[in-house]
């Protein structure tokens, strides 16, 4: 996607290929910065302290990271090592899992000496990957949005998204962000309501950013204002990203999306998930008892950071000192609530059956 | 209530009786501050720019604007000019508009040069019906939370709340709160999630606030985590307030409680809503279509003050430059989702006729 007019992914292997680039998405939307992970431990630290963030994005971070590893010590006891520093490095979205499972496994059986060159070019591949799904998955939920708009003619449509399921949270185009991109490029009117998603307002910094630098039409809303939205009819339809998806379609997704589908459900919105199929997990049939759910810092909620007047960014207090906070960072979204997947293999119903069928593709 | 330990109203007349002192609730929690209200001008801006809010307190603050009023000018002319001034500030909670309606026909009949006495005469009483009313919201309310209790013995019972309706909307106790603090004094262990209620914080600055005031335990939450916690068994009851009810029970409250209903309907919470009767509007049927809803700045959803770490209070922008933000203050929750009204005649179902034996006590 676009950045200040250019073409760019958010990773990308530096051209010495021996450190990876990419932007810390903690400074968006105010600050534009390439961030450059040189080692294992950069790698951990960022995919913890949520400079790179976004379940696809933080896979494919996870392989580079690997890379980085196997470059300071290629031996199978720093790799399995370095696999668990990663994979522990944030607990809810399965492809972070499934990103370094796979990676191990492509370089454990190789001589140590082939594991670098290995490890960068696998990372390349998971890369371009990632990109090429998000671009399917964009070209499948397109359609989705074509039939909406048929009902609608010559009216803007309305797409209501929580948090940044965009480019910003994958290497490229981003997943429920794909289809908005592929109709914008359709001509199809167009408009996005933009949850502001705290506590960490990936809303309001991160999608309202991205939709901006493309040139989408988009509003911010408090992540309370939705549910009216839907009830005066000014949403035609959401669609959000997913973190962890079980067999039987239950989505973990940023905290607060269950809200949402809940309003969609009592006014008849339909509501979609943008799922690459690197983020179902099989194994897990309840969501709500089998993912884990990630409790991050109370400061995420007592704090927040934002930029003053002379363009300074800064951090201020919300609460009454020593007030206690709480902030569980997903919530999960029960499959009777879900209308659809749109994944890179086409839109499927929320059903073991259906998912079923895609879950024989993924690789555990 | 206590305010750094006194038993302390929202509201008082200054002991000259010629001008009101409020607190200036902008600047909660960071800094109490009283704030002098003079003349009309003063009383329309406190209620327009929130430095008093919650449904009750501007009912009574605009009863004292019309005596500031009067004090000035008690033609019949220019106390209808301030009561149109004062009724239109804000237009959703129906107690601004029953409040100076009330003032008016008790002023109008009497001589020009008793009406400034008068009003403020009527400002006070109406200020102690309040308490009075809000002290029995209390009474009646913590009986629901003790039959709670007895299903759940020995252990603490939690409480959502959304928004602020306690000491700090009311003139004393509160409504949500009053039950509460009622439970507090009964000493029943009792602890409160507070949403941060975005995009003003209420629930984060103003019931963080008077809930550490009182000494009740309480962790603040995003909005978005309501949901998430109910699924999971942590929360008992949902109480919240209202601005503005219709004969069928339709409730106009601060956006985002039309969303915490639906979840608490999704999860077998049971949802109440604290009235006191002058919030009921009988001459509504349908709060979707027929409750005015304000729509406030953007900026509020754009911009965002707190306290930096040397004290001073600054705004910070939350989003990048020129995004464009919608901003509804209040949502509907249809009458389905509320399990009872808490009123101060008792807790009455949300249905046409038991909100209609409330309504004919209600003078319009």
């Amino acid at each position: 996607m676009l950045l200040r007019g250019t073409p760019t992914r958010t990773i990308e292997a530096s051209p010495d290929g021996r450190t990876v680039c990419v932007l810390d998405q903690r400074l968006l939307p105010h600050r534009v910065e390439p961030l450059r992970l040189s080692d294992l431990a950069d790698a951990v630290w960022a995919i913890k302290d949520m400079a790179v963030r976004g379940a696809p994005l933080i896979g494919v971070t996870a392989a580079y990271g690997l890379a980085l590893a196997a470059q300071a010590d290629a031996s199978t006891e720093a790799l399995r090592t370095a696999a668990t520093r990663l994979a522990g490095a944030r607990p809810t979205a399965v492809n972070l899992a499934w990103a370094v499972r796979r990676a191990l496994e492509a370089l454990l059986p190789l001589p140590p000496a082939q594991r670098p060159e290995a490890a960068w070019a696998l990372a390349t591949t998971m890369a371009d990957e990632d990109a090429a799904v998000c671009e399917s998955i964009g070209r499948q939920g397109v359609e989705v949005l074509h039939a909406l708009a048929r009902r609608k003619p010559g009216r803007t449509l309305n797409v209501l998204t929580h948090c940044n399921a965009g480019w910003l949270a994958t290497v490229d185009w981003g997943t429920a962000l794909a289809p908005v991109y592929r109709a914008q490029a359709d001509g199809l009117p167009l408009h996005v309501w933009v949850d502001e998603t705290r506590p960490r307002n990936q809303g309001a910094s991160l999608t309202a950013f991205e939709l901006a630098e493309q040139g989408v039409a988009h509003t911010v809303i408090a992540d309370n204002a939705g549910g009216h939205l839907m009830q005066h009819g000014q949403v035609d339809a959401v669609i959000v990203g997913c973190d962890r998806v079980t067999a039987h379609g239950d989505v973990a997704n940023k905290i607060g999306t269950y809200l949402k589908a809940l309003a969609a459900r009592d006014n008849g919105v339909p509501f979609y998930v943008a799922m690459p199929t690197s983020t179902l997990d099989p194994h897990l049939t309840d969501g709500l008892t089998q993912i884990p759910i990630e409790t991050r810092d109370a400061r995420e909620v007592t704090h927040l950071r934002g930029r003053t007047g002379d363009g300074s960014l800064v951090e201020v207090q919300l609460v009454p000192d020593g007030t206690a906070a709480a902030n569980p960072a997903f919530d999960v979204t029960p499959a009777r609530l879900v209308t659809a997947f749109i994944t890179e293999h086409g839109v499927v119903p929320a059903s073991a059956q259906a998912l079923g069928g895609l879950g024989q593709a993924v690789t555990r």
